[in-house]
C-alpha cells in the first residue's frame, strides 16, 4: 500500500473528554471564551495531552513554479518565485519576520523553481523539476514527480512537532489550485476563480477560461484526486498534500493556511479520509473559492482578516490565538481551588 | 472646564499618508496582508511614528458591584466580584494568564467591591463605594462619585504606554452597561439584552423588564451621557470611560474589550467626540448587544470567537495580532531592496 494511504492516528476521546470537564470548572462562565475553548479542547484531543501546548512551532514553506504561468495568468513574473525564495531565507518576507516574531523556526523547500537557486540558509534544494509542465496543453506532472513531491512534504513532518505548519509560494498556484478546486468539487472555474496576487476583471476572465479549457482537456484522465494533482496541480501542491496526510499519520495537529493550502489540505482528505480530524483550518482568505471548500473540513476558520497572501502566513497569524488557548487551559485557576463561587 | 471635556490629540496624517506608501512597497501583493495592513497604517498615525510598535503593554482591570445585582440578573452571586480580583491577583483568572502569556503587566484597581478586601498584589484599593446604588430604586452614583471614578481611569494611563488596555470585572454590570447603552441609543432593553456571564431565558426577560423601569424611573434625569452615567452605570465602566478620554488626550491608542467596554467606549466618545479615532474595537463578543454600538466607531472588531467574558480578555487576546501588524510593517523588506519584481 503507498504510505499515504495508511490510516491516521485516532485523537484521543480520553483526553477531549478531560479537556471538556476542565474547561468547565475553570473560574469563568461555562463557555464564555468561546473558541478559544474548543480550541484547547481539541489540541488536547489531538496531542493526546492533558496540557496542550504549541511551544515547538516550525513553518515549512514550499516554492515551485508552474508552466501555466505561460498562460498570463498571474500579475507577477514568475522570476517572482525564486526572488522570494531567497526573500525567505534573508528573512526579509512577510512569513519571514512572523516566524520571527513568534520565535517559531523556518524553513523552505525549493520544489521546483524554473532556474535553479545558489545554496541559500534555511533552503533545502529539493527541485524536483524547472516548474511544472503547462497544463493549459498536458499533464503538469509526471506520475513519479507527483510521487517525489508527496514525499518531499513527508519528510518535513517530525515527530516532536506540536503542530504541523506548511505554507506555499508559487506564481500562477492559485490558477492551479483553481483547476483542482473545479476538478474535486465539479464546478466551473467562474465559480471559484478570484483576483489571486491583484489581477484585473479582465484577466479573472482570462484565468477563467484558462481552466475551464484544461478541465475538459484532461477530462478522460482526471478520475482520482491523485490524478487530479498529477494533471493539474504544482509541485509545491502535492509536498503540501504529502505534509498533511504524514502529519495526520504521526499525529499531529497541521494548521492550513489560505487558498492554497486549503485546496491542498481538501485533497489531502479526498486521497486519505481519516486525516480529516487532523486539519485545523486557520483563517479566512480574501480569496474567493476557499470558502467553497469548507464544508469537507471538521472544523471552522478562526479569524478573517482580509489576509491573501499565502506563504503560511494567515496560518501564522493564528499561532498565537492557539497558544493562548492552550495556556489559559493549563494555567487557569478552577473554582475549587480558587475559592470563587460558581454559578448558582 | 472639566478634564474629561478637554480636546483629545489629533492623529498624524504625515505618518497615516507614510505607512501607507510603505506598505505598498514591502514585498508582497498591495492589499494581500488585509487588516493587518489597516493595523499598522492606523498604529503609525495614532502613535505618530514610522515604526509602530507594541512592546510596553499594560493591562488594567476595573472591578466594583452593582447594587442592581439584588434584582437577580445575574447567574453568579454578588461575592463573585471580590473573589475574582483575588483570583487576578494571585493569576488564576483568565485575563491573568493571558498577561503572563504575553508579558503584559497586569493591575487591577477595585473601584468599589461591596466587602472591602486585605491588601492583595497587582490590585490598587480604590474603593470609592461599596458598589453602586440599586438604580431599580434610585440612581447609581452621587456625582462625585461618577467623578471620583472617572478620576481612577484617568490616572492609570500613562504616557509611555504604547496602547491602553482596560477590562472590567463586576456581577451584574451587563443590566448596568445594557441600561445605558438603551439610554444612549433610545433603544428598549429586548432589544439589547442578552445571556450575560449565562442566563436563563425567562432571567433576560425579567432583566430586561428591571431594565426597562429603570429607564421609565430616571427619563427625568438622564437627559446627558454624563447623567445616564450617573444614574445607570457602574464605577467601574465611569473608570473606563475616564481611561479612554485620557488616552486620547495624550495621544495613545486604546484596545477596546467586549460589551461593557464597548458601552464605555460609546459613552466616552459621547462626552468627548474627539476621542473617536484613538478607540480601536477588538473582538466581536458573543453578547448579543454589543453590535448595535459598532456604529459609533472608527474601525470595525478584528476577531469574532465568541468570547464573552469580559476582564479585557478578548483585546488582551488581539494584542499578538497588533505586534505581528507592527513587525510586519517595520521588519518586511521592500520591493527595491529585496530584488524581488513587483507587478507588471
Amino acid at each position: 500500500m503507498d504510505w499515504f494511504l495508511q490510516q491516521a492516528k485516532t485523537p484521543s476521546d480520553i483526553h477531549r473528554a478531560a479537556a471538556t470537564q476542565r474547561q468547565q470548572q475553570l473560574t469563568k462562565p461555562a463557555g464564555s471564551l468561546g473558541e478559544l475553548e474548543t480550541l484547547a479542547i481539541t489540541l488536547a484531543s489531538l496531542q493526546g495531552s492533558h496540557t496542550p501546548q504549541l511551544n515547538n512551532i516550525h513553518i515549512h514553506i514550499f516554492a515551485a513554479d508552474h508552466g501555466v504561468a505561460n498562460e498570463n495568468v498571474s500579475a507577477f513574473p514568475q522570476a517572482v518565485t525564486a526572488q522570494m525564495v531567497q526573500n525567505f531565507s534573508s528573512g526579509g518576507a512577510a512569513i519571514a519576520v512572523i516566524a520571527q516574531s513568534l520565535n517559531a523556526e523556518l524553513a523552505i523547500s525549493n520544489v521546483g523553481t524554473v532556474q535553479a537557486l545558489p545554496a541559500l540558509p534555511k533552503v533545502l534544494d529539493q527541485r524536483i523539476a524547472a516548474g511544472t509542465a503547462n497544463f493549459a496543453h498536458g499533464p503538469a506532472m509526471q506520475r513519479q514527480q507527483l510521487m517525489a513531491a508527496l514525499d518531499v512534504g513527508r519528510n518535513t513532518v517530525a515527530r516532536q512537532q506540536d503542530i504541523w505548519l506548511g505554507g506555499e509560494m508559487g506564481i500562477a498556484n492559485t490558477t492551479s489550485a483553481t483547476a483542482l478546486a473545479c476538478a474535486l468539487l465539479m464546478l466551473n472555474a467562474e465559480q471559484l476563480v478570484g483576483p489571486g496576487t491583484g489581477i484585473d476583471q479582465a484577466t479573472q476572465q482570462h484565468k477563467a477560461a484558462v481552466i475551464n479549457a484544461a478541465l475538459v482537456l484532461h477530462s478522460a484522465d482526471t478520475a482520482s484526486p491523485l490524478e487530479n494533482l498529477q494533471h493539474l496541480g504544482g509541485l509545491e501542491i502535492a509536498a503540501l498534500v504529502g505534509g498533511y496526510i504524514r502529519a495526520a499519520q504521526l499525529g499531529i495537529p497541521a494548521l492550513v493556511d489560505g487558498y492554497i493550502c486549503t485546496v491542498a489540505a481538501r485533497y489531502a482528505i479526498a486521497i486519505n479520509p481519516s486525516v480529516k480530524p487532523w486539519l485545523l483550518l486557520s483563517h479566512q482568505s480574501a480569496e474567493p473559492g476557499q470558502q467553497a471548500l469548507f464544508d469537507g473540513f471538521a472544523y471552522s476558520p478562526l479569524i478573517n482578516m482580509g489576509m491573501r497572501l499565502g506563504e503560511g502566513s494567515g496560518a501564522a497569524v493564528c499561532l498565537p490565538l492557539l497558544k493562548l488557548a492552550c495556556d489559559i487551559h493549563n494555567n487557569m485557576a478552577t473554582f475549587d481551588h480558587a475559592g470563587v463561587a460558581n454559578k448558582d
